[in-house]
């Protein structure tokens, strides 16, 4: 019983991920095709400032064709992603929002779309901010935004926000930066 | 300003998504290469019960290699996705847990990847269920599991759970179905 891989041939190969055409074996014993893009793991970091404010990110999603609020976020570095999460988080805090993290925790993860990919983003809370900017990648437009705590989450719950792994890293920060108040 | 795509080129076509190589303007005014999927519009429903519980789905998923526990879902039907998203919200439901909504209203969207894939998916809110069943995909192995609603968030608060349109989901219900308790 369970899935069985029976086969595996490489259809496309691009920046972050890649495309496979699979064979499977299902529980019943039929074979199946089935394609399966591999991606490198990722991070999402909910940064939050000793005032009481979440820092997001703006920038044009190719996907959506607009512009999309988000935490800061990115896939880890080195090959097929292999640099240590809790690194990249740091990493990609500084890259996106300009500050570094006295106290960054992890608190969590999740698949993105397991039905299709292999995509992972683990989440980090980070806390104690201060002003420690990295370069950000040349090809990168990002705007920062601090939202007040409680505006956040309203945005969040209401249906506003429109970034899946934005929403649900906010579910994990819940009740740390919420409840707590 | 913005970003163009001034080239496209179909690189895979698959079950539910084609791989594109754009070529596309920055803001600053570079030519960058660019892989971008595009995936059918899908849903994903929160089915509460009358008695207090939500239904979740488990199954195991190629993307993660392991069995997840997630809320219905699935991909819309018709040439693209073109099922109108409150009639496949009902049409997944019964297929996947049995149950029929008197009441069904979509509560938001969220886009899943929007850095490479276009998928989005609309969520519903599902509630005075009634048995109804529809047959099931047969290349499809659900066991459907139903939580109590505090014991379901204490879960997506807690990172138990792994699926993000899944945490995502029960963020948007949040209001509606536990607060007002």
């Amino acid at each position: 019983m369970g899935t069985k891989i029976i086969g595996r041939e490489k259809k496309y190969g691009a920046h972050v991920f890649d495309v496979y055409a699979l064979k499977v074996e299902l529980p019943n014993g039929k074979v199946r095709s089935y394609d399966l893009v591999t991606h490198v793991p990722a991070v999402v970091i909910v940064p939050v400032t000793d005032d009481g404010r979440i820092l997001f990110v703006e920038q044009f999603r190719m996907g959506a064709g607009a512009t999309l609020l988000e935490l800061p976020a990115g896939v880890l570095n080195g090959d097929a992603g292999s640099e240590d999460a809790l690194e990249g988080a740091r990493r990609e805090c500084r890259e996106e929002t300009g500050y570094d993290a006295d106290s960054i925790e992890r608190i969590g993860g999740f698949y993105m779309t397991p039905g299709y990919c292999t995509e992972y983003i683990h989440v980090f809370l980070a806390r104690g901010l201060k002003k420690s900017p990295l370069p950000q990648d040349e090809d990168e437009f990002l705007k920062t935004i601090a939202l007040p705590i409680d505006e956040a989450y309203r945005r969040a719950e209401s249906g506003e926000m429109e970034d899946v792994k934005t929403i649900a890293a906010l579910m994990f920060a819940q009740r740390k930066i919420r409840d707590g108040k």
